[in-house]
């Protein structure tokens, strides 16, 4: 990736506050001068028989394509006959890894003011599977499938992105006291991996533990990698202790060198088009799609923008607690660029 | 159950530290003249063929007779051909619902000073079925199994102890949104049994978003109901907001009305013999045991001068940050009856 031709990226604003806050991305973007191109694709209005969703197969061309793209939330349209818009994306595009830096906020404060920590889920199979049925009248039964190719090439992520940036340990997350062939086989791929970073700790926490460790001392966690379904629950929780959805970037890593930047909020259809919603989620997200890019200087800037103008203080959205609107919020960081 | 009469009650007073924080319940027990004897069953040292575990047939037939006891913690030995003891004692007696209440212990500090839930969790089947095989090389497969019979049954215990211990709502904790099957029966469950209570509030929560409210803000939970591995790890969340599971009293429901009270945290090898472990999680599970008895007015006696003794903070075991021995915190207990 260079940094003098201009960069093409998929952008889906997204439904309800979307397009707000893609705009507020844009408009950074355009100040920081940060040498991007986007290409707009919309959720459409019907279903596409080619994907079976409300995607676009053409949107699915253009990230597979640029290889790169920010996503704001979707809301699944009600009703039968289609899959979960997110659960598509991460079929369709194989996007095998879910990676979530997880700060505390200076200035903004929660219950905790010392996490740093970054949790990387398996994203494609586990409980995921989709495999479900009765057995019989009142049984029901859900298939957790974990395969080595799948945890090998999650727990490789881990390790790279450890080194990459620097971090000292990685914590693989399980429940192999009790799931001993699935999260045994999840845990064996990691052990495997890990052999091959001996400068990177490894070290194995069972799920509940964790879970208590994270909320009494997060400081303790370094990488976490783990997968679906645990994923889905720490990612979550590290969220909680930070402020919430609306302040952690997720990316997704998909095979071919795919990444996907993406607000994992919902779409707040209550506040959307009033100039209220708080951008801080996509724009974090945004920020770790250019350390993808590897466009660390720009990636620099505009993250210290965000965290000096939440800091600040003078300037915040009303669910951190102010009264500014999306516009105000957003040239707030832009003066701090 | 009649206050005249002794109640015979099974005690298994555990490893490593186990003998000492039994101890210490049998004493303030004397104390405040509470109308149990004890029946004590130690883990055997021979894996008992009719239990396939350490586990004698013999105390299991205790707990069976006497319909009520209390457990210290149990160290699994390690080797082959046998299960584990937590797991055998679940599945022999059916203990089908782990009762955890967990609410801030006053003066003793966390970051939280606000909580009082209870994690009801299914206790016998989930993800926690043990079937498991590999598919082919490189895939596994695990089962989760959830029934009609076993989710009812959960859901009436919920919605019981809602209404007996006077709490206004339950909310049940579920990924219905990826398990439709499994989960969604259990919410089917949920529902029906609801339905029956029209005096306690019923929400459903998805497991993501309930860790993320639990960390931000754990004053909106009241009883919360889920299936196995959720519970696994709410509880032990929850566990963690108000300090550890040293704090953290248990208690197991089974089948005939069976309450098999247990301090769920570890043995403690390194500490045992040693008069420094910290009694608390016993204690008040022992507690949870006299409410099950409807000996309330015992329990509210006792768990008054637990309480009371943990927020003076003259006498705490030094896991609490204090320099008491178990038998002065003991001792400091007996004083405040
Ligand atoms: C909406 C839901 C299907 C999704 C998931 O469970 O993966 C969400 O919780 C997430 O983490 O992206
Ligand atoms: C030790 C382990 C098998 C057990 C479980 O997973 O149920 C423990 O975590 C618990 O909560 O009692």
């Amino acid at each position: 990736s260079s940094t003098s031709t201009p960069i093409t990226a998929t952008l889906f604003p997204g439904d309800g506050i979307g397009p707000e806050i893609a705009e507020s991305v844009k408009q950074i973007f355009r100040e920081a001068e940060v040498p991007i191109e986007w290409e707009e694709h919309y959720v459409g209005e019907q279903i596409d028989p080619r994907t079976q969703s409300f995607l676009t197969w053409e949107s699915l061309e253009s990230v597979r394509r640029n290889k790169v793209g920010l996503k704001g939330p979707m809301a699944t349209p009600i009703g039968k006959g289609h899959r979960s818009l997110n659960l598509t994306l991460r079929k369709e595009l194989n996007l095998y890894a879910n990676v979530r830096p997880c700060y505390s906020l200076p200035g903004y404060k929660t219950r905790y003011d010392d996490v740093d920590l970054i949790t990387i889920r398996e994203n494609t199979e586990g409980e995921y599977s989709g495999l479900e049925h009765q057995v019989v009248r009142g049984v029901v039964e859900s298939l957790k499938i974990i395969t080595r190719q799948a945890s090998l090439r999650v727990a490789e992520y881990a390790f790279h992105y450890a080194k990459a940036h620097g971090r000292e340990r990685v914590s693989a997350i399980h429940k192999a006291n009790i799931m001993q062939k699935t999260d045994g086989l999840f845990l064996k791929c990691c052990r495997e991996v890990a052999e091959k970073y001996p400068d990177i700790k490894y070290e194995e926490v069972v799920i509940d533990n964790c879970c208590m460790m994270l909320v009494k001392n997060p400081a303790l966690f370094d990488v976490l990698v783990m997968p679906n379904l645990y994923g889905d629950i720490i990612s979550d929780l590290c969220a909680g202790l930070i402020g919430g959805l609306g302040l952690t970037p997720s990316c997704n890593i998909g095979e071919g060198g795919i990444a996907l930047a993406e607000a994992v909020h919902g779409s707040a259809p209550d506040i959307a088009g009033k100039n209220l919603a708080n951008p801080t989620a996509l724009l974090l997200s945004a920020v770790t799609m250019l350390r993808h890019l590897e466009l660390h200087d720009k990636a620099d800037r505009i993250q210290d923008a965000i965290l000096k103008t939440i800091a600040e203080g003078k300037y915040r959205t009303a669910d951190l607690g102010g009264k500014s609107t999306t516009t105000d919020f957003t040239q707030a960081i832009c003066d701090h660029l």
